[in-house]
């Protein structure tokens, strides 16, 4: 990507080992994620151009020498961030904020929409997974690089859990695993919000009961109609917009939780009041999907929870800039690349 | 209080029973809180006069027709709010969001700063207490009605815990009474944020280990470069400013948390960047004062805690005015009356 709107697929050097605590991995699936919509937005054109992608699984081909709990020819899942796995943070399961750790898909850290991506901290990053040539599970695997781990950071950020009342708030990939997640948690009541018919219908299968489409007032005005006049137990914010944020905080009851994990795109978290005086919990972040496979993974292997059908368009690595026109058009909801 | 800056001692008609579910209070103490001097800075010309004043200890005169757990004689603790102890949020813990209960000391509902106080919901709201001459844990007794529960609330919402490190920010009696419960709670490490030589002194003698007298990014730089680089895993922000709310933020290490006490001044939150990038979780109130009683009383019938130091001034009803100049001039921590 070399600036909003612009993405390019070019020949750069191959990926490689440059630590010893690396991992070369070939990538098997990756995709375009709803915060690569961000700086597809507003990249500056003067900014340096990026290797975009943190969600990926793949097959290792090469690891540093530091490397000891993954080799090559395993079959991994690669998380949006890298970690070591062993400092302070790692070990309280808070992978995001790892004093070593960092981000895919920036000018210091190329991502994932590529043939192969080298893999800082692999030790503690890579999570190795059995080997599969099943499309749809290939699909779910790969959601727990991120959407998938997401939507359940949400759901256990706004404390969801057996008997709650749940708001979904954005209707697009993260929103929908955040229905899975709540289902999966055991909500009674989870109301997607959001307008596009397809998520929506994708939604009621993953378990939403009720769907509010209004924004605004109007909208916190339907949550609270479908609850007895006292709003949600717990809201998932999933898109990152001031709006958003504070039809989260209007559409949760008193001691109810917001759990956000939409990148947020104001500096400032509105309705300070209303989440005063109601008392309610404001957390979430950038998800520690990394923590979160182990609990995740049974079920998918499973098939109790399907999060890989958020995927409706798989493309080639020529076609990923359509792939991102074509999701920033809600053309999409998420689009799988097949390299 | 008239307007800003406006308070004055006048006779009005006796307090009463009104409601069945009443009871008359004589006030054997009262006080000026904090909070009292937002609208003592900016209540309006135009708003309509109030009798001030939401807490209070005192003997019960005479009770409603519906009133049974509660008897003339009683010597009972005043939560700053009422509430009926019976719905929904009462029989979760959380009385400040009762669907009948409500605040004292507004156009509505008359304060507690006068001779007598009439209490809604008395079965629900009133706490009966050993009668006592001491004047002491009189002060101590007092401060169960709005202070001390409200730093307790600011460190359980911080998730206060054994061997943490904690941040109180603001060094007011309720900021005092965060590092009491701080302390109370196990905190290993406490920095009281103020720049008040004698409350400084006093958050000391209650368990303050480290004084932080910067403010803004200086503040946080300090408080960092105390806790290892890497910020608290608590931060009490008892002041309600936007300036004080992002230093909160900012001085909180990954994972940690925020409880919020301060009425906020401001319609936002600020720091909504840092707080998801660092996962942390954001949460407080208006503080269940009245949940909070039977934890906190034993402590203090035991002397174990002494939250009543913070009141350095007693004033008579007529002096009430002084009162409230004395403490907005911070000549005085918290002023106590005795009507």
């Amino acid at each position: 990507m070399y600036k909003a709107g612009d993405v390019r697929v070019e020949n750069v050097p191959d990926a490689g080992i440059v630590e010893p605590t690396d991992a070369l991995v070939r990538v098997t699936r990756a995709c375009i994620c709803g915060s690569d919509l961000w700086p597809y937005k507003s990249l500056a054109p003067d900014a340096e151009p990026r290797v975009m992608g943190h969600e990926s699984i793949g097959v290792v081909e090469e690891v540093g020498t530091d490397v000891n709990g993954i080799k090559a020819g395993d079959f991994v899942i690669m998380p949006f961030a890298f970690s070591d796995g062993t400092c302070e943070f790692c070990r309280e399961g808070l992978q995001t904020a790892c004093i070593h750790g960092g981000y895919f898909g920036n000018p210091a850290v190329a991502g994932a929409q590529a043939e192969a991506v080298r893999i800082p901290q692999a030790d503690g990053t890579l999570y190795t997974v059995p080997s599969t040539k099943d499309d749809a599970l290939l699909a779910s695997l790969l959601t727990l690089s991120d959407v998938m781990g997401t939507g359940h950071h949400a759901a256990v950020t706004a404390n969801v859990g057996p008997g709650k009342s749940v708001a979904v708030i954005g209707d697009g990939a993260v929103g929908l695993c955040g229905v899975i997640a709540a289902k999966r948690l055991g909500a009674d009541q989870i109301i997607i919000m959001g307008r596009h018919p397809d998520r929506i219908e994708l939604a009621k299968e993953f378990g939403a009961t009720d769907v509010v489409s209004e924004r605004g007032e109007e909208a916190v005005e339907h949550v609270r109609k479908l609850t007895g006049g006292l709003g949600v137990h717990s809201a998932l914010e999933c898109v990152g917009l001031d709006q958003s944020t504070e039809t989260a905080i209007l559409a949760t009851r008193p001691g109810g939780s917001v759990g956000r994990v939409g990148v947020p795109q104001d500096s400032a978290i509105p309705g300070s009041g209303p989440a005063f005086s109601k008392n309610l919990h404001i957390s979430g972040g950038p998800a520690p999907v990394r923590a979160y496979i182990a609990e995740l993974l049974p079920d998918i292997m499973d098939g109790m929870i399907n999060p890989g059908r958020v995927f409706d368009r798989t493309v080639g690595l020529d076609e990923v800039p359509d792939g991102y026109r074509a999701m920033n058009d809600r053309e999409s909801i998420k689009v799988m690349i097949t390299p």
